[in-house]
């Protein structure tokens, strides 16, 4: 069942080019030339089931965006929202984040999100999490000037981990909450994660800049 | 009543000035002359009814610590612990912390233990947080060489603020809990306000360095 649901998926993703692209390990690719056009380019990295990424693209016309996900059996369901709804402004990429600075070139990202990333909990793991300083290099290289890193969790030792990474690298914090389904104010696109979890502890949100 | 219970806390600090010092407005000090030894000194700012003081104090006989408060009417209750307990590495000075750099000599102070500050949720009174950058730079002049600021609150949006304020200013951060109570391993010295209001929601903490 198990093996059938991965076929699947890598049948659907490799018969839809035109809306998401596959990167293999080692592979360099171009991905600005995506778009033909210059709008500003944004990129959630572990797009997983697309929610937040397809919500994202459907309130900003004029900007592209793009969802990074490695996992075929995840992103064939943000697959299958574009092929419901069709978006000129959202593409879909399956990929490894680690190569993501042989994917874009300098300076040509306005914004990156990381929503509930996998916390690798594990201290050996910690190069693995999408907010280590090996990242956070490619992130300030991709990243135009004035552009930011949005980061949400529900994970609060992945979180405090971010802080101290981010500290360590030398970010400038542009906004951050530490509960925010308790700031009325502040205007949250949710994942599907979210929806699920909000309800179980508090949501942790930062914005930084390089 | 009131006025009746604050002239007792008056008379009780006024009589007691081996345990207590009271610093007026403008009035220069120098508080380091205080212990006749060389033992590390340790500072907390607005330390309430004194347990966490007197706590630390206890278990660390080898340095010397001194808790800062301004209102009369809570440091009478640490006081009133000294009185029945007295402790020699433990001085208690009534005082306004924007006066600490008249008072301390530069370089002086191990740590300084911020617990429970009052948030001044308002934006006009921001600069009379503790963890304001007029505030930031006396404590950078005081610390010593590898010196810390430890934070405890409660309170969400001062922390938040702290995070924000501490960013910009530049310091380290050397540890952070973002609910200290669930984190078994964390080594903590609960204050009054602490015990009765852990179970309300998380208490953060944050040791920094300059």
């Amino acid at each position: 069942m198990r093996l059938r649901n991965v076929q699947y998926a890598e049948e659907k993703i490799a018969s839809n080019e035109a809306y998401i692209t596959s990167v293999s390990r080692e592979e360099t690719k171009n991905l600005n030339q995506i778009f033909d056009n210059n709008r500003s380019l944004n990129v959630e990295i572990g797009t997983g089931k697309g929610q937040f990424i397809h919500t994202l693209a459907s309130f900003n016309k004029e900007e592209n965006f793009m969802g990074i996900e490695l996992y075929d059996s995840v992103i064939v369901r943000a697959l299958e929202k574009q092929l419901a709804n069709p978006k000129d402004n959202l593409h879909l990429v399956k990929m490894d984040a680690s190569q993501i600075d042989q994917c874009f070139a300098p300076g040509s990202i306005s914004t990156i999100y990381l929503n509930f990333s996998d916390p690798w909990p594990k201290k050996r793991h910690a190069k693995r999490r999408l907010t280590h300083e090996n990242f956070l290099k490619k992130y300030e290289t991709l990243l135009k000037k004035g552009g930011t890193l949005n980061l949400k969790t529900d994970n609060r030792k992945f979180f405090e981990y971010s802080l101290e990474s981010f500290n360590r690298y030398g970010v400038r914090i542009e906004d951050i909450s530490l509960n925010v389904h308790e700031d009325e104010s502040v205007d949250n696109i949710e994942t599907e994660f979210e929806e699920k979890f909000k309800t179980k502890g508090p949501i942790y949100k930062l914005k930084i800049s390089f």
